[in-house]
């Protein structure tokens, strides 16, 4: 999975908040698996620095940048992977380019410094909560809670963990499972945006198995179900 | 693991409602790892026979019955495996025999009939409102939400399932966690009391993979973690 495939650009992709770790692998392996990339930041200087980083660790620019703006208003996939404290400003800046579109929001709802404790948000759910706010002409799915960011930034390693996709649009969440496939990770439909509250408060029990087993990238992995989106 | 060990009964677990399905593959597996068990019921006519069936199971009269009170009392480790909307009733009954001992509170917050999408209930956990309820004088300890009920009852079977361990009390939770092992079962710290919000609401996430990918008794791994209680 390290030599870039041949297939040519199917899509483009806009990460915004590309510039974190979440951001930075997802486009790295989308980049890598031949989709046209673009990370969204607002800071242009460093969205800059992690496109040509990406560029260069693949030997071609698959990866541009602009602002959120520019980001989303120009592919029909958006991907949001910015703190959750930043969530809601992040979508207000570019809902009205969001109509049609899937949203992929990757928000987890940790409340520092108590990450490893499950501290709901209004609602139970962050990602619902921007369904709610964007109403159902935006396709909002839910995935990528429970991936160990750091295992996404290596294209060698395989990511022990399944990815958990829910969201109210069965057609989007096909979509982003098969998306998620292209990168090499097992995806699952795990129902409506509504069970998002489970994924997202199921990454602060992961946090506290990795601080209590001493291990880093605690993951799951659904038992019993042999057939499930992977690559 | 059929076989019965020839463990002296070491301790006594008593299994409230122990005629559903949880309960009486708890106490058939308890009971042949060598715990002393008693099922303790509403109808004692349903306890009689529950127990009369997993003694004869087992070849030897391991588990007796009672009522609520007279299970609760006479162990120092108290199982609740009632349905949700008879959690706050069962533990009432017994709240003033449970100083000191340990709490294994079993219960999922389903809301029927959409089981397969995540209700929370008020305040996030319906374990965590148990531990609020009783106060700290008893150990409240979450586990088993995710644990597919049928797998429990076979005793041949491995249950393809971590157990996910929640609890305000560390030691208490340590000893969940060994008596599970015993069972034959993997399970793991999982935090705080607070966390079991999330394991409650990973199993409507469960249900809907059940019913997605046509499969019978979906669990899961957590993974990465090499070191835990286990058998």
């Amino acid at each position: 999975m390290s030599a870039a495939p041949i297939a040519p650009a199917r899509s483009r992709i806009a990460i915004l908040g590309g510039t974190g770790n979440v951001g930075r692998g997802l486009a790295l392996r989308w980049a890598n698996a031949g989709y046209e990339v673009i990370i969204g930041s607002r800071s242009s200087e460093k969205a800059a620095l992690t496109s040509a980083q990406i560029n260069s660790e693949l030997g071609r620019p698959a990866v541009g940048h602009g602002g959120y703006r520019e980001a989303a208003g120009s592919a029909p996939i958006v991907v949001l992977t910015v703190p959750y404290a930043a969530q809601r400003s992040a979508v207000e800046e570019v809902a009205d380019l969001l109509a049609g579109r899937i949203l992929i929001d990757t928000t987890v709802p940790l409340m520092p410094p108590k990450v490893a404790r499950v501290q709901l948000p209004s609602g139970g759910s962050a990602v619902a909560a921007i369904q709610e706010m964007l109403g159902s002409s935006v396709r909002v799915v839910s995935a990528f809670q429970n991936v160990p960011a750091h295992l996404l930034l290596d294209l060698a390693h395989e990511v022990e963990c399944d990815v958990l996709v829910c969201g109210d649009d069965v057609a989007a969440r096909e979509t982003v499972i098969q998306l998620i496939a292209d990168i090499g990770l097992s995806a699952l439909h795990a129902g409506p945006i509504a069970n998002s509250a489970a994924t997202e408060a199921l990454t602060s029990v992961l946090i506290s198995i990795n601080a209590r087993y001493k291990v880093q990238g605690a993951g799951i992995r659904i038992t019993r179900v042999p057939c499930r989106g992977h690559s």
